[in-house]
């Protein structure tokens, strides 16, 4: 239920954001698996692959009963900054179709004010295979509650510059964008448009590098989009090295220092460690019972870590929010919030 | 993933089945909510409610961020007993639908032997306004793990005698079925064929009386039908006071062991009552360190007892393993299984 503050009303269009995010409008199918499935369905464990829609269909028909929780890295980001009580919008494009409402519903539900996007259509170079279904993550989450996860984008790829809402966008203090967009031509398109009404309106550019993969797909980019475009970093220890191309976690941390960025570098049970222009702060991961499943985790993370910010908080205390609510959303199956946020941030004396 | 022991193929045309379910086809939409939220959208609290398309579709704007799972009363005992390695079967009918897609996914993925229906259309007397889309339940879950539920049957309202793959049904040890069908014109005339196909095949035939509003709506042909045509009775302790028309437990009991049926009476905390030719036996609840959601737990403490019995358990050890399917629904959000009940069985003894 919508339990929002009254006195901000985030969907007023005259009323400031905190967090804009763009990226990929999509649905998990969450299904526990075991490693030797994920070997049998030739998955690489703890990675994201794109598939076209008949990969997606047979891995579906492989997987077991599963569960539908609405995703997409950075749509689960936006819904974890409203769920802290943040002013959050979200650009992403779905399909008109039952999935595409489960997805518009719940980020709506959430608070998140979603932007005007365009109607899917085909462009004329169109793989005549490619499905307008909204996209879905078919996620494998085994017993270590780690999370493989199929991505088939459906509409979620026709993201381009007629889909950003930059209304939306000028009104955020943070525009966060998601990596994996870099994997589309138009996107990439619409996310340097971003860039430029994002640093038009003042508001910091924060980038997030999305998985190891997508991080060795398109380094050379994210190296020059870190140079000249974006204020705030977040990325994985796995993804640091690669990005950075060391061998270890210190060397990545020389490397994140010397572009003199915000990062967040999360290493997971080992907690995270911020780099600031006047150095580096490692902050403990927050006690999990059990973990259960892994997805969202890095998303929740800079939910908490965005909000933290974009309340006057201290990089230490935002990285602190961070780990709290990724702790809350490892602890349960799928990448949006179950437990209440606001209340989880309150204990920790960030109201 | 499919885990069924590869002796065991219950698609297997020529193979007998222990449990053939007929039901309502539902997808579950579970959000949390409060009481307060309740009371202001006019929902009794821990009942049923049909709605119309229009009432789903304003229940589900004013819910919170909600989660997909595949429900449907009957369906979710015939997957319990698929996931506890008993072979089931199921009736019941979706749209060609995304949401339809979910439902034939996860009930197949779940090793349920899917009976074959006849293509969704509308009668001659449909109601102009009437959604042919799968059905799809609205569940409110407050804080004490209590649900609330606003049902739109969409498509699973057409099924009919046309649906009903009595191939299937003739292999069942047990044909067990839904009392929220008798709300169903159609529906009605196909639940009398299957009893008839059941008793021809020398099946027991089961009735859950699903709903305390349920039973008001058909309490007279409950009672015809336990007379005539049933073998073994599901109730909880409010059905069936309302059933017999009595005001406490005890009586209740008596009125049931008057039938002379085997019947299951579930308690919630205090456990369940199995009432067989000899007596009444009290089954204390399994512990439960904590109710996240209790949907489903009547029908996963029906697949645990019908397990027990088609595997040749008595009545006390199959009331056992209803409870121990019911603690395993009520700890996580959604009414399929997503612990290993075989192994949960096993633990118990029954392997």
């Amino acid at each position: 239920m919508h339990d929002n503050d009254p006195g901000l009303d985030a969907s007023a269009p005259d009323q400031g954001l905190d967090v804009v995010a763009v990226g990929s409008a999509i649905v998990d199918v969450l299904s526990p698996s075991s490693d030797k499935d994920l070997e049998r369905l030739g998955l690489v464990k703890g990675s994201m692959a794109l598939v076209d829609l008949a990969r997606a269909a047979s891995l579906y028909e492989a997987m077991g009963p599963a569960t539908e929780v609405s995703g997409g890295s950075a749509a689960n980001t936006a819904a974890g900054v409203a769920a802290l009580g943040g002013r959050s919008g979200y650009v992403g494009k779905v399909a008109s179709d039952e999935l595409g409402d489960v997805f518009l519903h719940d980020i709506t539900a959430a608070g998140v004010v979603m932007g005007r996007t365009a109607p899917v259509a085909l462009g004329r170079d169109a793989d005549p295979d490619a499905d307008l279904a909204t996209g879905r993550c078919l996620v494998f989450v085994t017993e270590d509650g780690e999370r493989t996860m199929a991505t088939h984008l459906g509409a979620a790829s026709t993201l381009g510059p007629a889909d950003l809402d930059e209304e939306l966008i000028a009104r955020a203090q943070v525009v966060y964008l998601e990596g994996y967009l870099w994997d589309l031509g138009p996107a990439k398109t619409a996310l340097r448009r971003a860039i430029e009404v994002a640093h038009g309106a003042e508001a910091l550019v924060a980038l997030t590098v999305s998985d190891p993969f997508c991080v060795q797909r398109h380094r050379a980019e994210f190296l020059e989009l870190l140079r000249d475009d974006v204020d705030v970093l977040f990325a994985n220890e796995e993804e640091a090295l690669l990005l950075f191309g060391v061998d270890g976690f210190d060397d990545a941390l020389s490397a994140v220092e010397e572009t003199g960025l915000l990062a967040a570098l999360t290493r997971g049970a080992k907690g995270s460690v911020v780099v600031t222009a006047s150095g580096s702060l490692a902050i403990a991961a927050e006690a999990v019972e059990r973990v259960i499943d892994t997805t969202g985790a890095g998303d929740l993370y800079a939910a908490g870590f965005l909000h933290g910010l974009t309340s006057g908080y201290g990089p230490e205390d935002s990285a602190r929010l961070g780990g709290i609510c990724a702790a809350e959303i490892i602890s349960h199956i799928g990448a949006r919030p179950h437990a209440d946020l606001r209340r989880l941030a309150a204990r920790a004396g960030m109201a």
